[in-house]
């Protein structure tokens, strides 16, 4: 029967990935911008890599622009990523550029997946895996309906040798770590009010290892490390990605 | 200060696309992958066309794949056009293909608006417009957020030569032109039970003008007509897509 | 690392039971007592079965007794089938028996596993397969927290020579097979008001096959065709189990 | 087409006054008695000002009167502010007078755009701008319904060289600061139990600015400071509003 | 205690306004523009009204212009009922002419009160009293409070010679009407799809009185009568009300 | 221990009255006015008799008197119940009397639990008993608690001689045997728009056997029969509460 | 017209008394078996009391007994404060007494009000009024219909020379004065596990006056002072109601 | 009549068990693995046990397996107890073996009953009974449905000399006691991080009496002490219940 053909070719092929991806290179959570260009740049050198998103499509913020307006800012720098990932950008004033927001998210998506990332969509990341409090060995995942619906299921667990925090100002893996480790190897400060100026420069600073494993990218550096919010302004989170991808790769050697 | 000119930056780059469709050729209701493929044929046709989409991302059905594993099939036909967007496909058995969800849905849509295409997300389609009884003449918007808000706030209008209904199993516009027009106009069979091969065919067949200017496509057409749904198989969603793209284009020539 | 160790376990099995079960001779749906008992029949005389179960746990109403009073009462030829899975039962008077509800439903759902059935719990049924408008040939199944999560996800398919609906009053797939196929094909008439006795001999002499391969157990026979409630005596159900894998052994054969 | 002549006209005329106020003199948040007063004010010496109110309605919570009985009080002060708006106020006794709600609301909101002001409705502030901990330079706003909606979409900014706070009990801005900058900048106490008489003075002698650009008034004020609540005596509010206005001209040309 | 005379002083004046107005002239239900220039045009001719309304706030749709960009449009005939009431109008072209929506609100509300109308908020009308089936008595009133907590609470009656159905859309007391007395004496059809010039004639030509002392006004108009919508173009509402409270003085006077 | 002996104390107690209660003359559901009054005249005539009452508190509508003003109004044969009560009575005029309305619950429920009726709260009435079509033998009951929760347990069994409905507007007893015995049976036709002294007098009037041993009485009485509605004046319910028990025992009787 | 009647007669009734009230001696908050028992000796002591009751019916958590099963249990002291208010008890065994809860619940509340003291139920208490910190003067309410449909209007006040809060275990009012007033003022320790013996005795001996003006009483008392909790036995309860009565009787007079 | 045989009987033996163990030897709190395998062998060894479970059904977190793939893991330890019970065990690799989830579940609930425990579902345990801060006495529990419901409903109490608190991650008996006993009786620190093999030797580590005649047993015992969880793996929960029985059987002899 052609619908059991279908169900079984369906069936197979996922779980032929996800049984594949219980051991990692690197594990990015949130398929928003910084997550997704991230992946992309580990994927083009080999490592190997899957990005863990819990709602059904990726994106995050980015598909709404500003105020429901879809359209994007970038500044020179970020240009550069856009245009690597073959993005059109238009130039507004001063330094400034606009893409559309569902191009540069559907772009990015694609072009991250080609290059050899996975990408699980559905999946929530209730929890890490650590030993002797020295240092992140994988993540510990459900899927996000069992979540949504109150259920009480058990989740399983992804080996990873790196993590990377890409869930956004919620700095949800960080927050896991804060609570379940201790303050002293972690603390959340929260993101401070808006200066777009100021927030471009830290998010791309703050990309870091700030636990061993343990990686933060996009605005949830920004909110770990308290810097301030941006708002529709897309260029650090590109950056900051690619930055991620970089001190992963560093890490993953060690 | 940069906010303002980020904020002022979008604003004027939305209105003025927002503005500049509120006249087109085709508009074509839900962002899934039938209205997506039709949009893309029609852009590259140089037709003035533009989706509109209820939620904050778009690619409907198609990220989930069957149950959450999110694999796509699809036949021979289909594969040449998940081809065509340089989707990758591998063969599983007996003439069907696999394709990964997400890779579909954001290729097509990425090449959908570099084909020329706008994407309007976040937009609900509350009603059409319709003169004398005799055609449709657009359609009648609002922020989805409105609605979700349950917020008492007037519509506006999109005028369009050509409307099609590529909301899927809901088959939201035709419902609209049953409901408002009459029965006499219009009945949404609803779909039947599933049998993928003969619905896969069905779908290509219902796609077709069935009101003056309305034109209805995907899993609409067999919700319309009365066809029976297939499961995660989207060969015939993306050749309906096409095709509802060819008779758009004949009829806005009218 | 030993929990990847255990979830690649777990995925596999289930992945393994999952596909093989694609193929069955008799699906059953609904895991209260007469789903359970059909199911038990069934795998012991080797015929291929699998309950598909909604909820995360099986026994559908049996749990709570009559207002939360944990017991359940059956009547002589009841306890015969309460006798042959090992439940205790104490005689109450005038040819009643009582058990342990929580006893009852642990005890035949652990000898409905030990004789071969499976049971896939978490699985909503959201259609049929039917072709021509002339048979059943399967289930439609989603995971139900998909449904609980208001996920637009697509379903999958389970073959199955023959369907038994044991999902109580509500009937599920008579239901659906009302509305998807006609009510020439069948109409669900709905229980009547409480009356035990009668209701008692109506649910066994009404279990029986309403459409090609579609056989009704349990409170959704009564529903089907019209029948009185019992209230919580629970010896038609178990016997309307009984009989339902008789005819399903037999409609399978044929 | 006239419905599309008419979403252009209100489109366009809209972005004009949008974009125009991204950059104000005076932001007031809330278009309840204190902030709508304080914008009658402002407007009326020529001040750049714009009132930003998350419903979809302004006035706040006058319209209610005591205990939905829509009759609202104020003693002498008050009734002079009442009198230049031309709301009809009757003397009760003591001192005392009384005022028709819904004429006192419709009629203020009615002078202050009349006056010059713009109102911003379903618009709610998430955030303020703030460079080195010194100095607000302006709100960070988003579409209320996306909130409501809980829709994850970037804000967008205006820029303002004196912000205030009217939101009322809430003393939202208030808490943004407190908790983005630090209580080293600003504590709100909340508001003390009832004492109509102290709180009416309070009100008044509260209503200052408490950091750089950022000035409280109405129940705001008495929030911040922690001083008594007055229940659905007005007066003190409108004289709180039109003080802010006097203190906020003064900020605004340092 | 001043807490004290202010609950007095606001208690006796609701109360008695509230009493005096169990026995009207005309009662108008639903606050929106066409309720609230009837109200206005009656209480100049010294006819004894009162207008109901269900939220908090009056206003209906008028506040959020055209998806929640808050400017209305007008045509000629509109234009001078807004001059009437002092709203500014800027002309945008072809006849048409734009007005502030909050303005518009506001200064409505304010004369119609000034004029003599009184307004109850938070009102709901949840059925109407008839006699003998011939004719309109008055209305069956409680608080919307009520309702939305669903408390069993019993209303109370306001008598009146007529009865304006200015609800809007929903056409609340023509549905009552239809439901409770029969569908021989009045039958809602429904408004019809989007046609802003038709609609806009239609919703004068419909304003009428359709049972015996019992005039629909407004969109209620259009939605019993089976008309078009026409979308934030909002002269047709106010010459309905002007209309209605035409019809109504008439009607009173037999 | 004490606690222990509290919690048999009151387990005992109960369980032997609720056994006790299986078996009854007279069942009244809906511990409301009407039912009440029943209830006392029952009692006093020595009839067993219980009322089951789906809420915590007894009293149905009578708590909030009109629009939360709690006062409640009777007539001159009205008030001769209260007086029987020992209800005090305030004459207002014109044959009007005013009664406190949480002394008339209270006082009525003291008096009718004194008289030997019993009362079950919390206690939902989902169904009937019923044999051959012919005549109603009970009532089928469960916890409200589990109602609301949702939860899948199935209910037990109170036999009756005569069921009386004093459900209210609702006439939930009625309805479930127009949808389950059929329309040949019973016909609920819902209540008519206010007209409170034809509703008065019907109420009395309609208080009937309308099926064997099913009697309606107080608004399910006009609810049934299509009477109107009246409004916070009680003397109707008490009069047809007192007719309801003096055709219960008749019928009981026969 | 009679409707209007009735209306004005409950209009009129309803205000006098609640105009009345808006001075009082005694306040009682919570209308639960510790409230109306007091307001019961206060009222027939002529002091001027009211109590208010957020709920729609009166009687706090006595109706339900202990788990549903509605019987209460008093000893020896208690069963003599039910026999002055004439509820009727019978022997369990050492000692204790059972009472049917819906029995004693009216009857409390029928002689409570006959004895002169006044209910007002749908109210809820939001604040309390205090001057300098030094002493209780009344107390803030509000519709609790307005509080559960979340609407946005001001409360009115109640002066009392001396407030009880008789809200049980949630202390709601000793809350309030917590948060308001100051932890200087008092605090609220919450009540300890279940011990029935200690926490009969507790209830009575906690009862008294915590702050100026301001007494606690039954389970509101064990909340205050961290004293246990006693389950469904209601001795202590009464006991602390009449204490609670004699305290403040003492504390106005001062 | 039938259906009043089968509620007495059912009535009267619940009642006769629920009246039977108000004084138990062992109070089981939670039906999970740990919950039921202690009530297993403490029923073994003659210990008069009952197991008490929020939810209509036992089994806890174990008939979901690992993210609804009902399977789980025990390693050589616990397949020993698996066996005791008779649950199916498959070998996979290096010392872990693979069980079908719902077969463990009801297996292991058949058997615990069989050898004597009686479990009541529906049932939350709100408090615990402690005299003088010096032992726990009992629980003190009342119908979830109650708590579901959120009605105001007193509990009762079960004499207990053990309570297990076999709870899962919430260790809610374990949070009373914190809460109401204080921090220098118990602190619950928290579950740690996953890590499987720690986590499975620590929960038989930590099963233990923390308080006099309290136990932690399974996951909350890994709560209250704050080591790893271990997800899918079960072998330690079933040694933890075993060991809790061993321990509660020495605590209740003293």
């Amino acid at each position: 029967m052609d619908e059991v053909l279908i169900s079984r070719a369906i069936t197979e092929s996922y779980m032929k990935n996800f049984i594949d991806s219980m051991v990692l290179d690197v594990a990015v959570v949130g398929a928003g911008p910084a997550g997704l260009v991230a992946a992309f740049y580990l994927a083009k050198k080999g490592v190997k890599v899957a990005v863990f998103e819990r709602k059904l499509s990726v994106g995050g913020g980015m598909w709404g622009g500003g105020m429901m307006f879809n359209q994007i800012v970038v500044q020179e720098a970020g240009k550069e990523i856009l245009d690597e990932f073959g993005v059109d950008c238009t130039h507004y004033k001063e330094g400034y550029y606009l893409a559309d927001a569902i191009e540069a998210v559907s772009t990015i998506t694609s072009k991250a997946i080609k290059a050899g990332a996975r990408i699980f969509n559905l999946i929530s990341v209730e929890d890490v895996v650590i030993r002797d409090k020295s240092r992140i060995h994988g993540i510990v995942i459900n899927w996000s309906a069992v979540e949504l619906s109150n259920l009480h299921v058990d989740p399983m667990t992804i080996a990873s040798d790196v993590v990377i925090d890409a869930t956004g100002h919620a700095a949800e893996v960080a927050r896991i770590i804060e609570k379940k480790v201790g303050t002293d190897a972690l603390v959340v400060r929260g993101e401070r009010s808006m200066w777009a100026e100021a927030g471009e420069l830290a998010v791309v600073e703050n990309t870091q290892e700030v636990y061993p494993g343990f990686i933060i990218a996009g605005m949830a550096a920004n909110a770990v490390i308290g810097s301030p919010r941006m708002g529709p302004v897309f260029g650090g989170m590109l950056l900051s990605g690619r930055k991620a991808a970089e001190i992963a790769d560093e890490v993953k050697k060690q």
